[in-house]
């Protein structure tokens, strides 16, 4: 197994006076920031200050778009039409764009985010709004996606390159599927579990389900979700058992730099 | 005089459901469209078809960055920081430049919009602000400016390309600056009036003043006020007269293409 | 037939620098404005405006509160829990009410926009919250809902008072359900053809559907559409033909008068 | 002494998934919560939030409305005309009211935020569009302002009655203006002194300047920032002495109830 692994977690999630996230302590642990683009979240001096910290930790900066949706930090589905996800899609990736331009970074990658991610996942008329954005956009993008979902179809048929996601902190069902949020086991608490979990999906290809079933996953990329109480923890516990069995932790299409 | 003579006007303010101005009818009389970028007009979709509308008349694309306040309209000065409209500004170019990009079009310029661009025009901070927004994301976008003003200083200090505006349809005071609005002979009203105006302050460098006298102007590129009530007549009015004059009217940087 | 017959339009519909709709021209013809309150479209001027017009023509004012979504003028879906819609809702009732003190109007009606009015139609958390939002700020509001729709059944259970909405301008199916606007037969374009229908919804409590056979409906109130084209057309048609057939035309509460 | 002191703090600056101050830490030692409207700060369920945690600790309850500017948190000065103002200030008065009418509170008082305080203080027009906003929505509500300012006058000419302000935690020059923010002096960071300076201010009517001259104040309320480190600190410290000094602290216009 010599392919690098690559961590992925939601940055730049601060909008004006209002704090979130713990960026600059999970920043050293991962190689790829989504990082929002104003819409769910994120503002223009958010989006420079994230660029500048995954600069310095040689980490891979993304797009994270979301549905223009402040109040609801881009959470409750709505039902937008193609030209409306294309759109706001490609009006975010340009935002983005042009302060890494502006910081001599390159754009790797696009993440959607929350509702747009997981109704992209199920609606082939909003993942192909997020495609074509992408493809008119920078074709050389990497779209992170969940496996087995609409969207993941429409960026391969596209020609786009996916990375599969697995979630270090979240629970299986033994479909492949996460278990609700909704549901008292949706999420792995403990960070050594975690670690040790992910450890798994990376070497081996598969992640103990809820029902103790073992569940095949494709893990190009690992999801840190930046928001849990945990999450530096969590973080911090992968990286290191990543990098203690040997496994080069990097991101998937090279580093920060142009 | 064999420099072409460039006509802009802003464009692509609608917003929504919401419909503003003529844009369809006054674009084929222009060769700069400034396009509105989405934060105190214009949005995603109205950015593509207005970008779509400029491509198919020949006319250049520039960007038309205002401040953050849609209900406003980006008319209320509002006091910004010099990190704040850096972003901002920053943060607008992206956008446009997106739908540049994915339509195949080149960003030739950028105007700052209402009441940025009156303060900006006075401000250093706020010119600066720009100035500096402008350079980071492509030094080669030629930057509108009010003339004499401190956008136009900073730009020129900085090696922007600045091109000084004259108004086709506003009275000028005996020192070169414009009739506030709130007078009631701030405004030209008759088409053929601006038109032989603009036609002299392009060939012969000077306007009549409200006083009668003559003030000299540096014209390389004459504005249109898409929203006066004889936009588009004036629009015609002056094309024709300085193509019946001889003069060749046409983009400051060449065409729309890439 | 003695009881007098509401009609009712969406009023004040603009926002910022944006116009929408020909107030001005329909008010005289209708008996309640559904007004917006800012999240959809609307603002504090345009509110304070549409009250005083609806005041000059004795017409009942009422709240029109929509998803906090301007872009997307309130037609678009959103999942929102019931906490968020009581909680926009009451927001926005407030804010016209408000207005209404300033002008000394009282407050008479409630009719959700858009989206928020057909998912309340079949959405119980939607409509909970809707109906828990008027009660707690007034009880004597009536609420205007879709005949047969959940947002009605939940009025009547709190013991609101509802008012079942007929449309002039819309065509029926056999089963009392409008033709969706997908479809090339959704409207009656014709202000001669849609006084008549709504002549005989009134005073026959019947329409005739798309396919010939007759319909009961319950006609509490008529909606005009303010946004077709021949809206002021089919608003004065439809208020002649029912007062030469001798009905009253009159607020279902009485005037606009605290 | 026996009028009863009063300590407003601002509260319900929290908006949407983001989350501001320490309301729930300060609420026990406060007599006036100032809560933010929606504007700059503030969404629907933290306002019923805001208002229950004021009620529960009786608490009187106030509008804090703010400019139309939420990334900017309402601290950049808008050049806004009155009518705008006063648009924008009714609605928030409504907007907030709304939800004491549901939880069975009364709106006791209203303090402008930020910059909308700032520019009030000098500026006429904006002075003018609050005043009447007030008084359009119910001249009964306390209007809280900066001694000596033009908000001030305008409320006490207009006949409302105005309750003047100290601070606890900011330094005063000779002159009876506050230090500025950007000076190094401007704030009192230790909790004694604070109640120290307060007791004064409230017994004595006087404050040591930063030039150790006394100047004269009128203490109606003591206002205590609610975003400084160590607010909740301040909070309790002025509470107690003032309490141990043997004054009464309560509610300028009598508790939370109806």
């Amino acid at each position: 197994m010599d392919r690098p692994v690559d961590i992925n977690c939601d940055m730049g999630e601060s909008f004006g006076p209002w704090k979130m996230g713990r960026d600059a302590e999970i920043m050293p642990f991962i190689t790829a920031a989504n990082i929002a683009c104003g819409f769910h979240a994120g503002d223009p001096l958010v989006m420079a200050q994230t660029i500048t910290l995954a600069q310095r930790h040689g980490v891979a900066v993304g797009a994270h778009p979301g549905y223009r949706d402040l109040h609801g930090f881009g959470r409750r589905p709505m039902d937008c039409s193609e030209e409306e996800v294309y759109g706001d899609v490609l009006y975010q990736l340009g935002a983005i764009d042009a302060f890494c331009r502006a910081q001599g970074v390159r754009l790797r990658h696009v993440k959607p985010h929350g509702a747009l991610y997981n109704v992209a996942a199920r609606d082939e008329r909003t993942a192909r709004g997020i495609v074509r954005a992408i493809r008119a956009f920078d074709p050389d993008l990497i779209l992170y996606a969940l496996p087995g979902g609409q969207l993941a179809r429409e960026g391969e048929k596209s020609g786009l390159r996916v990375a599969y996601e697995v979630f270090a902190d979240r629970n299986y069902n033994p479909d492949g599927t996460l278990v609700s949020r909704r549901l008292g086991d949706a999420f792995v608490h403990d960070p050594e579990q975690a670690a040790e979990r992910v450890l798994r999906m990376v070497t081996e290809g598969k992640v103990r389900a809820v029902d103790g079933s073992d569940v095949p996953v494709r893990a190009d990329t690992v999801c840190i979700h930046g928001d849990g109480p945990m999450a530096v923890e969590i973080a911090r516990a992968v990286r290191q058992r990543l990098e203690a069995a040997g496994l080069t932790v990097a991101p998937l299409g090279g580093g920060a730099g142009v």
